[in-house]
């Protein structure tokens, strides 16, 4: 980690701490991985993070002494000899005081919650963080806005470089391998989730899996996809058609274009996340495809690739610059198959702009 | 899913019922999607499966609707409107007669927990599931050894053809692409876990994630890369030296390598995980090398890479034949590097046998 990163870590947990005042806590536990990150900057899989008013403590364990001493900032690191939990809880109950602990319920299980509370005692009182450091990470700062600017022109390049190899006879496992390693040759760390490639009726499943199938002609291809560029997540959604498609199959993909647009123009600061959604299901309603539209129109993309907010039915959620989502409006008709159109947009003053830089244009192969 | 596949869930269900049975409850709440997968056969990641005495309920959501069709035997499915949580709740409310019902305390958040007791009302009494499901996947059935067996060799190949690779001058991420790329051209869904490439002082973190740091001449590199495999999963570890090692550090990966031969022969029907440690663990400790070792000797494989047995420091779990382990011991020394070798066995009545196949000679470049 750099200084500035340091830098960072030090303003993020400052605004934290402002946040958490709010709901009157002495001290909040993180626990959630991509939370922790974003406070202090470690990376490792098992680790608690407790921020109180003066300092912030790393709780993890000896497999991560090297890497927690190399990657954390703004806080100190203490390594945990008998569980992570009850180091933690033991030092709530050493500080004595009956402090009040915010914590995710979210994120934290029953196990871990029971655990904790036998080691730290009755003195310590615990209520729910109502997702402060989410609703803190849902607006992108200006280094954040630069990475998944980049990890979203890398999976653009990475669709347009996967294009010759979609034709009949790859199997989607190929494909999907090809996309995923192509990510890797730009720099990326890896793919933020399992590349999607369903063809045919398998493009009907919002959430395929690519299996041993092969492509064949006149076949829907739904091919999702997402990098992790330093830390930063992005997902990039593209429909393509093997051969002449169809007029009826050129008007859904119609529908769905112009859904997204409609979306996409929903999408300033003061709007909800409810609306945006709205925009886009309205368009598929007019054409008469809603029932189709299986899935929320979009979900907030940062450390993680599915984070806050959810552009979904009815969300208050209200949008500010800086945020960062997805646009990602699908119809899904079993037999027939499935088409999406998604991109990834910043909400600035003047609206979304696309983050993904792919062509929107119907793709026949 | 086959009709094998059918019978094979319903023996699992009906293995399960007579575990719950035990517990005096009247039904099982599975939460944890690995759990799911093998009761009843859905990959989806959003699911609730709930195993009553007469009968089995997955409730999903409608993204899930084609696929939980396709996928699921044993069980009926019932596509929830309104939040999954809430439809499991209001299905046990409407049951009534005050049923007791075992949940994972490992798996429900401390939120999911809430929203079932507010869907569910009162009438319903909860007890902990005392891990009945992940005792019964630890022992593989005959299918499930073939399918590891087979991500076994998969990955003992993809080893195998990237040695070629290992040199100076191509980088961590490079080389980690090439071997997750391999993988699925032999065939296999995606790696079980991001690939660890880790060279020089890096290698001394247990939990390295590959960068862009180039491979140099004189260094250790620690590769840990694992397979999925029809849903199984494998997981190896070797460890290389770019050039003539010292003789310092061929002592060191002798160590290593009798301290993993050592806990294979502790491997065997009735006896204890932690015994199996205690083998390793003693090696490097007469190596003088016991403080390196950061982490516990091995872990259960089979349809998620980390599961029971944990093979660590005093552990009482008894080791029954069927079950699979991995065994790799590693020791990490901060600036000189680390060494780690993994196999995975399966547990015999005479002892462990090799799954994975690469050789475990060291390998200088």
């Amino acid at each position: 980690m750099g200084a500035k990163d340091q830098s960072l870590n030090r303003s993020r947990l400052d605004r934290l701490r402002f946040c958490f005042s709010e709901l009157h806590a002495d001290a909040l536990l993180v626990s959630h991985p991509a939370n922790i990150r974003y406070l202090c900057g470690f990376t490792g899989s098992a680790g608690l993070l407790l921020v109180e008013l003066p300092k912030a403590t790393l709780f993890t364990d000896s497999r991560y002494t090297f890497q927690a001493k190399e990657e954390v900032s703004g806080a100190r690191i203490q390594i945990a000899k008998d569980g992570i939990v009850k180091a933690v809880g033991e030092a709530l109950r050493k500080r004595g005081g009956q402090p009040l602990v915010a914590y995710s319920a979210n994120h934290l299980t029953v196990a871990q919650k029971e655990a904790l509370h036998s080691a730290s005692g009755a003195s310590v009182r615990w209520l729910k963080d109502a997702s402060v450091v989410e609703r803190l990470r849902a607006v992108k700062d200006r280094e954040e806005l630069a990475r998944i600017r980049e990890a979203a022109e890398l999976i653009s390049e990475v669709f347009r470089r996967g294009l010759p190899f979609i034709k009949p006879g790859i199997s989607e496992l190929e494909l999907a391998g090809k996309m995923e390693y192509t990510m890797k040759e730009l720099g990326a760390s890896g793919a933020s989730f399992e590349t999607i490639v369903a063809s045919g009726p398998r493009s009907a499943w919002a959430h395929a899996r690519p299996t041993a199938k092969l492509l064949k002609k006149s076949e829907l291809v739904v091919l999702d996809q997402g990098a992790i560029l330093r830390g930063y997540c992005s997902d990039l959604t593209r429909t393509v058609f093997l051969g002449r498609i169809s007029p009826k199959l050129r008007r859904m993909y119609g529908a769905v274009l112009e859904a997204q647009e409609a979306a996409k123009k929903a999408i300033r600061p003061g709007a909800t996340a409810g609306e945006v959604d709205a925009a886009a299901r309205g368009v598929l309603r007019r054409r008469g495809l809603a029932k189709y539209f299986t899935h929320s129109t979009g979900h907030g993309l940062g450390l993680e690739v599915h984070e806050m907010p959810r552009l979904g039915r009815g969300e208050k959620f209200v949008l500010q610059e800086g945020m960062v989502v997805t646009v990602e409006p699908g119809i899904y008709v079993q037999g027939t198959g499935g088409i999406r159109i998604e991109d990834d947009v910043v909400v600035q003053a003047g609206g979304a702009a696309d983050l993904t830089n792919a062509t929107r244009e119907l793709i026949e192969i």
